[in-house]
């Protein structure tokens, strides 16, 4: 391929992206630290899916008899991983101080939720299995379901969010948003036994709060009623509430901080 | 990064992980045989790519005085990936009696079929031409178009599906469902000439019956009307039939095993 | 695995597959020059990416006094790569005279788009930003938000589509699709300040025009009444025009080449 | 690149390779099980090295109260693959029989003797500190030392030679010599304080005996005076003994299975 | 890591490093076509490899049944990729006019050679295990011997050298003589039932003749009597030739054009 | 696989193995900093010959007009790489004080030299060229000869033992040893127009003066007398000096720090 551009063009071409940077700050990232790695962050999703279902991902001939080493193995390397990431990310969004400290407790009490996590993403399975006639079997979901998938990484990136790591749990609920088409901010409370069906453009706000035994099909908004405030709604309550036992058809918006659909409800979005 | 862990700390956070494997089995495939291989039905999907549509995918520069030997090639490896994928599967499934056997009957019947699926995918090419005013050339839409992507892998399921095999087509559809955002079970029974425009949000059930020249668009949902009752209506018709000639528009819910769309009917899913 | 099948009969498959490829040109692409390469497009517009928003991508160690070493790197990678991939799609869509000269004329006048882009693309960040209370800061909008990806992508992508290119533009825009469910046609005429939220299963067709400070929600569609008229309709607007400050909420569509959402005009889609 | 061979020849050409595969069994392997894989193979002499040398290779950031999990995980993995390519080897040389049952209890009695190893390598190193006055520290020696390499992969090879595994030694160490220019063949018998100073062109014979503190240098052959009888010399010892203290200077032969060179003797090679 | 640097000095340093370019030309290759590529040659040494050992590299399941499909696809890369690299190889040395043509033609010659160089190589095979009482079978040489690696490629190099291809057959060959240390130019001329024993340091220069049933040992040099001469020498008769079933063992050097080593000799470079 | 071994025989041998950790720490490097990475230094040495020779490795389309760019991020690339490991190496020698200061500042002053290396390296390609009837051309010379690329990364290595680097150095020289069989000490002084033909074999010790024009054969040894002294020699000059115009023929010997070859002397190993 001929290069036949004159010296001079090339160069000035290198100095107006060059004075495009200096010009908007907003989008270049120069002159500053290391922001965050979002392969780095995606390889930890895919080893606490790991640690959370043991023989389904990564090693599938796992023997009860040498267990213990290869789930020492996983969280050392988890640990040291996600507390690089986490570290990363405390001093991305504060001064820093004592920021390896916080990281590693951060980590550490993070880590020791995980006998909970599992707990209730057993409930999940069987919402799923209980809820879905096309279900073969529970391992089928765990395997293949992309509602399940989005809802574990929901509740993994929720238990970051709730320690106030910012950065990573994005990271985490986006990396599941692009994968399956569901996007759970993970600040919102979900309770036990939760399923959505199918689940591409399912969208759930950052201040949603969903009871037990619900269940979501595809295409469902819990959304604002309204953001042209802004950031000024930071913090605000702005997603509804979903009581015990709600069922939200596919493609209903439900939206607004104070809207409550009661225990049991089965809302319709449209007739068809 | 200082690991100041006291070990019984550690070893007890083994301990609680391990406790949680032992407390919920559904969640757990420990002391089991091989399950499946999502990487290598991913990659099966690939080569099958190649095999329906010469020289878009894979190796571009094919004579068509040298093509056997690339076929044949091909075949012989789809054939024995695909066999050892089959086999796993019906491992997992059932007693595993002749499982070797029936695997590779399966796949041998499958093998014959791909003239078949070129005749038809080839309509549906055509369909997609007719139907978008955007498509510049047919070329187009088998390299780059999602729901032609999301229909052929359906079509590949599908065969699949018909003769038995668990699982696989599951992992090959919710492929497709990832990269494309539709969703189309591999039991749906989809006739020629069939076209999704755009399709993010498509879900097609797994009872569904699709005519000749039919089109979506997206968001479209051919679901169920209620799935309350769960794995009782495993089997069940409970998704809608699409006769010839009919075209539903973005965002529309068609649902019920009883509901039939008749010829021609054009669905609009809701006034602007 | 015991490969037991009568030569004759694999050789019989073998035909019978070549077979198809003679019955069925369009779905073949035999005896044919070099078509496009999908993996050779993805990384262009990664390496874009890394040039549009410095340090956010790539290398994140980046100092102003040798920046216009890394920027120029970058760009030689970019226009050798892209020069090729260019020439090859003008290769297959023409006649093929003065291919390689024009393909350098236009990745030339491209990359001297690049500050340009950049200055818009300022303005996409801070719409995110006061359009969305759950963003804590610019960083993670450039780093992570699907719709800002999306956006990012379909200007790279318009540029291109204005000079003429044939399917690397769709590449492009289906990749972003594929990752993020938005699906914007590189046609499209996008002003300023624009902010897709969620965004998965959005739609924008080929010739919707959409003006200033524009904000639009998941699941919305800017489509086409009718395509009935197939390739008749090639070229013809068939898509909605949106003026400066429209916003369209979850669900939405927006139909037809005359229609026009005023200015300031807020859409609902539906009831909830 | 044009392809315009007709298709006869190209025909005649596979056909004509074909033949020469009939023509010759001995440099084809068909229809026939699978052999052996090397790549297997050199990956398990890096997890050895791993286990031997705990934080020089792989993970280097080891810590004593956790060490436990990492052996664990190491000794599985080393066991699952080694059991597999002694159980290929074992399948290849004999009738098969109880193939398994015996890979499986040559491993575990194999890996039973990673202490006494680590043992004999402890003095192996410090041969190498004492003998070489540009080594720094010992630390310098295990990381990068050729004939350290060389020397314990040999160890290691030699007693899975002992337990009578075929091929799977010797891929270990002409993957030695490869990397080392330093073949020893694992039928070799050498005792502690072993040093082999730079060592490209070493050659070290089956039914060699070394004693305790020898150091040969590069170049040295421990050779069979004549293998003219060939395939009927099988077993007997054709290569020198060298007791304790032995020195051999660069370049050196030592040859015949009846040659002893006693205790302390230094061998120099040749006047220079 | 901060980066302190003033700007200037940085500049100053890329500038003092492009004078030194300008300053030597013979190691700059700037404003020139492409040279060749190390790693593409070493690929078709590797397929090259696969075609002539079917089923020790590679694919090891091989069955006669479908044999023919492997063998036709895999001479239809190696004829692509080899002229390719030829076509380069000829543009680099010459004027280039017809290179494509002659590339093509050389290629087709070569790969016509494939059954005589089988047909060799099988004496070869023969003779390692006729030699070494240490081969446990012809299997074991064909998959682990150096020597007969070394002089496989070597057979293979030799015939693209007398076909006058520049560059590509000394990438082979160094290529051999990195991995075992056994450096045979491409223009040595080799008889068969030739065998080379650990092999570390043999040289065998490019105007070698070497008869049938010779077998060498390592360190072995054929060379030259003195190159002081330089270019001046080129394409004379500068290495010896060993008649039939010579035997030289370890460390020998025999020198010079002239040299003779007649019928069934064994020499012994010295005594030990 | 079958894993039948009682649980309490694999603890026990997971405890065997640490406790052969604890009883000899010679050969484990636990509860201790980051060594060094050989994959890391390996990329350097490639990322110089990059440098060093541009154009024949890495990118092939290098022109003059833009090569600044290609020259400073290379540049920075290595820079930072560099730096990073010569301030890991500094760590583990010494107590670390300042440690990133002083490699930074190494690492400036190393790179100030490439200009001088290029120079010199240009002889040795000279003195390749016109030692050695068989070469073609230069560009063969840098593209493929071992004995030149031993050369290069010895000089490459020299200038950073110079300026007391522990470690990298010998990762280097031990690199080129594994790669060529050349084993040069990164310490050893070498005069300009330096040639080793083919080079297996050849080993030159820490203390040895090369002048300049000097030619080595493969198997040459440039050692000391005696290592029996150990670690009390260290520093003390053992290896010989070689004044200018030496050639020394394969396989020969030349031992002690006080031996000197003068100038112009043809050395001959032995009679053949």
């Amino acid at each position: 391929m001929s290069n036949t551009t004159p010296v001079s063009d090339f160069s000035e071409l290198v100095e107006s992206v060059i004075g495009s940077y200096l010009a908007e700050p907003k989008t270049r990232h120069i002159d500053a630290g290391e922001l965050a790695n979002r392969d780095g962050v995606v390889e930890i999703v895919h080893l606490l899916r790991e640690l959370l279902f043991p023989g389904y991902f990564g090693r599938q001939d796992l023997a009860s008899s040498t267990l213990k080493y290869h789930v020492g193995e996983l969280l050392l390397d988890i640990r040291e991983k996600l507390t690089r990431q986490v570290h990363n990310a405390l001093l991305h969004a504060t001064t820093g101080n004592h920021a390896l400290t916080r990281a590693e407790q951060i980590v550490r009490d993070y880590l020791a939720e995980i006998p909970k996590l599992r707990a209730i993403l057993a409930t999940d399975v069987q919402a799923a299995f209980d809820g879905d006639p096309a279900a073969a079997d529970t391992d089928e979901i765990v395997f293949s379901y992309p509602g399940f998938f989005a809802v574990s990484v929901c509740r993994l990136a929720h238990e970051l969010h709730a320690r106030g790591v910012p950065l990573v749990p994005r990271i985490m609920t986006e990396y599941a948003h692009s994968v399956t088409g569901i996007d759970i901010h993970a600040g919102a409370s979900i309770d036990e036994y939760f399923f959505i069906d199918h689940g591409t453009g399912v969208v759930i706000g950052e201040t949603t709060i969903i009871g037990k035994r619900v269940k979501l099909y595809q295409g469902v908004t819990l959304g604002a009623l309204s953001t042209r405030g802004g950031q000024r709604l930071r913090g605000v309550k702005r997603h509804p509430t979903l009581e015990d036992e709600v069922t939200v058809y596919s493609g209903a918006s439900i939206l607004g901080g104070e809207t409550v659909i009661g225990k049991g409800v089965v809302n319709w979005s449209r007739a068809s």
